[in-house]
C-alpha cells in the first residue's frame, strides 16, 4: 500500500500532562501504521502521495474502553433507581441469562459493536456471559468488525442465581477449550481469563483459571477492591488472603503475559499497591458507574502521579453511556468531587483523562493511541465544535467534545488506516 | 381552535414520588390548554376530533431550566479545568463584556434559543449581562420563539473586572428603565431582578432594586449559598445580615409577588431554610455545574423531604450540556455521590429529579408540568430508545432519555398547544 496523508489539526497525548497540538499537521500512513507525523511543509517525498485534506477538523486517537459488560448493553441507562443488589437480581442475572439463546446474542451484540464503532471505541475488553457459544459468536464478530479486544467466557460458579451459575469443572474444560480454539484466529482479538469478581469462584475455580493463564500466557480481567462490602467479602470467603488482589496472585492469575485489568480499584490497600505495581497491572477507572452504583471514587490522580497504570472504561451498564469521550470529561468531573470531599486529594486535568482513554488504554493492544511512528492509525475525524461569532482553539473544541459532543460529531472512523463504515459492518454482523 | 388529540403513552409526575404512565392515552388540547386526559376508550363528544397518534412514542411535558447564564452559551464544555476565579476571569467576564456589541448578541442569543428548542426546553430563567441593549434584544427574541421566560439585565457595580463593571445610579436607572419598556410586551416573557450575586452588589444598589422589585411586584433570581467561600465574603461585606439570604430580604428583594429564584443553594443556614419557606422560594439545583465548579451539592433530597421547592437548572457555562433530560439523571447521579459521602443523605430517585425539572420548574410559568386539565400543552414526544430484541417500559425508556439520549429522541414539540420547528425560530431570530 502506498502512503497516505491524512491532513487537520492533530491532536493526542504524548505525555498525561499536556495536549500536543499541531496544526495544518500531517499523519503519513503506510500499511495501517503511521510512518511520520509533519508539522509545517511537506517533505518532498511525499509529493507523490494522497492527501486527504479534514481542514480544520480534529484527527484524534479511537478511543480504548477496558472494561464492559457486553450483554448489559441494553441496560444502559435504566434501573439506575435500584440499589446494587436489586439491580443485579432484577435487571442484570436475567438479562445475562437469556445469552444462551444465540439468536439473541447475535442481535445484541451485533448493536453493541455498531455503537462502539460510532462513538469511536475501537479497543476494549469485554465481560461476557458464561455461554460458550454465544461468547464464541461474540468474538468472531468483534473480529469481522476489525476491533481490537480482549473477550472470552466468564466464570461464576457460586454465590450466583441458580439459573444463572457454572459447575466448576465444565467451567474449566469450557474456558480451556474457549481458549484453544480461538486464540489463533485473529491478530486482532485475543482471549482474556474473566472470572467475575473473587465472590463468585470458589478457589478450585479460580486455581483452575490460574493454571490456565498460565498455560496459555492469557492476561486476567476482573473487578477489584470495587466496594468495600465487596473487599469484606472477598476477605471472609479467602481468609488467608490479605485482600482481594492477593487472591487473584495465589492463586496464579497474574503469571500470564497478557494484560492485567482491574476494573474500579476504589479501595486499594497495601497489598493492591503492591501487586498492581508488580505485575504491570491497569487499574481501569469508570466513572459514570462508580456514580451509579454508589461505589466511591478511585484516587486515579493520585495513583496516576504515583506512576499507577489507569485506563478507562465505560462499565456499561453499570455505566449508561458509551461513548468514551464522555468518560474523559467525567473522569475531571468526578476527580473534583473527590478534591472536594478528600481536600487532600488533587483533581485531574482533561490531558491526564484523555490519555488514560487513548494512551493507557491503547497500550494493551500494541502501539495504539498516540500519533507517533509506528503507531497503528486508529484515529478519529472530528469537527461541528464551534459556535458561530465565538472562536474556541483546537484544545477547546476537544474538550468540548468530550463535556458536550456526540457521534454526530465524529466524521471519519480509521482502524489500521482503513476507514471504516459503522452501518456497513452493523449490517453485516447481523447476518453472521 | 377545535379540540385536537394526541395520542401516545403519556408519562408525567402528579407527585414527586412517581411517574404517572398511561399507555395509549389521549391528550385533549384546546386552545393550548389541557382539557382532559383520557385513560381507556375516548368519549364520544371527540368523535369528530382530529387525532395525532404518536403509537409507542412517549408524550412528555416540556422541560424547565431555572438557572441559566445566556451570554455563557459559547463557553459550554470549555475551561473545565480552570479554577473558577480563572475561569471568571480568563472566560466569563471577557466573554460577557462582549455583550455590549448588539450583533454579537443576536449572533450568540439565536443559537442559545436554538438549543433550548432542540432541547426542548421551553421555559427557563436566565442570567444575562449588564448591557440595556442585548437583555432588551435577548427579550424580544425569547418572545419570538413562543418560550415562556424571566429575563432582564444583571446588575453588579463592585468586585467586579473595570470593564464589566455598572455605575450604581445608571444601573438601578436602567433596571428600572428596562421593567418599564418591556414588563408589558409579553404574557410569556416577564422580567425579573437579577443581582449578579451579593459580594458584587453594593448595598446601595441592592436597596434601589429591592424597591424596584416592590413597586413594580417583581420576583428575583440571583445566586443563594453557592459556596463556603461565596457566603463568607457576603458575610463580610454585609455583617448586619446573619447569611446570605437575609441580605436579599432586609434590602427588600423579596417583597414582590414574581417567583424568586435561588441558584445552587448547597450550604443553607437557618436563616435561608426560614427565608426559603416564608417567601416560597425556589431553590434551583444545578448538579452538573456545581460538579464542574467543585461546589459541593445541594442537599435536595431533604429538602424536598422537608417542603422546600427544587427545580434544576443548566447552569451554562458553569454546567455544559443544555439538555435538561440530563440533569434530571445528573441530579440522581449525584445524589448518590452525596449518599456516599454523607451516609445521612438519602439519594433520590428518578421520579423526583424529573419532577422538578418539570412540574416545580413549570410552576414559576403558570400551569405548567403536569398533564391534567388547565394546564397549558408544553410537551415533547420522544421516541427511538428502544433496542431490538429487548423492550423496556415506558419508564425505562423515560429514564434512558435521560441517562443517555439526546435532542435526536425528540420527535415533536408543542408550546401552548402549537407544534413548533426549530430551525424555522432559528432563520426567524437570526434576522431580527
Amino acid at each position: 500500500m502506498p502512503v497516505r496523508l491524512y491532513k487537520g489539526t492533530i491532536i493526542y497525548t504524548d505525555t498525561p500532562e499536556k495536549l500536543t497540538v499541531i496544526k495544518n499537521g500531517y499523519i503519513a500512513v503506510k500499511d495501517g501504521r503511521i510512518e511520520e507525523v509533519i508539522t509545517g511543509e511537506l517533505p518532498k517525498k511525499y509529493a507523490e502521495s494522497d492527501i486527504i485534506d479534514y481542514g480544520d477538523s480534529l484527527i484524534i486517537p479511537a478511543f480504548s474502553d477496558l472494561h464492559i459488560h457486553a450483554p448489559q448493553f441494553v441496560e444502559r441507562g435504566v434501573g439506575m433507581d435500584c440499589l446494587l443488589f436489586d439491580w443485579l437480581n432484577n435487571y442484570t442475572f436475567p438479562q445475562e441469562s437469556r445469552f444462551k439463546d444465540i439468536n439473541y446474542a447475535k442481535t445484541i451484540y451485533a448493536q453493541l459493536i455498531y455503537e462502539f464503532l460510532k462513538h469511536g471505541t475501537f479497543q476494549t475488553a469485554l465481560f461476557t456471559t458464561i455461554h460458550y457459544d454465544s461468547c464464541s459468536l461474540l468474538y468472531k464478530m468483534l473480529m469481522e468488525s476489525g476491533m481490537y479486544a480482549y473477550s472470552g467466557k466468564i466464570n461464576m460458579d457460586m454465590n450466583s442465581p441458580e439459573f444463572y451459575v457454572e459447575e466448576t469443572g465444565k467451567s474449566i474444560e469450557d474456558t480451556e477449550r474457549f481458549i484453544i480454539e480461538h486464540r489463533d484466529l485473529s491478530d486482532h482479538v485475543k482471549p482474556i481469563i474473566i472470572p467475575r469478581f473473587a465472590p463468585t469462584c470458589s478457589r478450585e475455580l479460580l486455581e483452575g483459571l490460574g493454571k490456565l493463564a498460565q498455560k496459555y500466557d492469557l492476561g486476567l480481567h476482573t473487578h477489584l477492591v470495587e466496594s468495600k462490602a465487596e473487599a469484606a467479602w472477598s476477605k471472609e470467603l479467602f481468609p488467608d488472603c490479605a485482600s482481594d488482589g492477593e487472591i487473584y496472585e495465589k492463586l496464579g492469575l497474574l503469571n500470564g503475559k497478557g494484560p492485567k485489568l482491574f476494573a474500579h480499584v476504589i479501595f486499594p490497600t497495601e497489598t493492591e499497591d503492591r501487586i498492581l505495581k508488580q505485575y504491570d497491572c491497569v487499574s481501569v477507572h469508570c466513572p459514570d458507574s462508580t456514580s451509579n452504583i454508589t461505589a466511591g471514587i478511585m484516587p486515579s490522580s493520585t495513583m496516576m502521579d504515583n506512576g499507577y497504570k489507569i485506563a478507562l472504561g465505560s462499565d456499561v451498564g453499570g455505566g449508561h453511556f458509551l461513548g468514551m469521550y464522555r468518560q474523559v470529561a467525567r473522569t475531571v468531573q468526578i476527580s473534583k468531587m473527590k478534591e472536594f470531599y478528600e481536600p487532600d486529594y488533587k483533581r485531574l486535568v482533561l490531558s491526564k483523562a484523555f490519555y488514560m482513554a487513548t494512551v493507557t488504554g491503547g497500550s494493551v493492544f500494541g502501539k495504539i493511541g498516540k500519533f507517533k511512528p509506528g503507531y497503528i492509525f486508529n484515529a478519529l475525524v472530528i469537527n461541528g465544535l464551534q459556535d458561530e461569532g465565538y472562536e474556541l482553539s483546537p484544545e477547546e473544541c476537544l474538550e468540548r467534545f468530550c463535556y458536550a459532543g456526540d457521534d454526530r460529531n465524529i466524521k471519519h472512523r480509521f482502524i489500521d488506516g482503513r476507514e471504516i463504515n459503522p452501518e456497513k459492518v452493523f449490517e453485516k454482523l447481523k447476518t453472521m
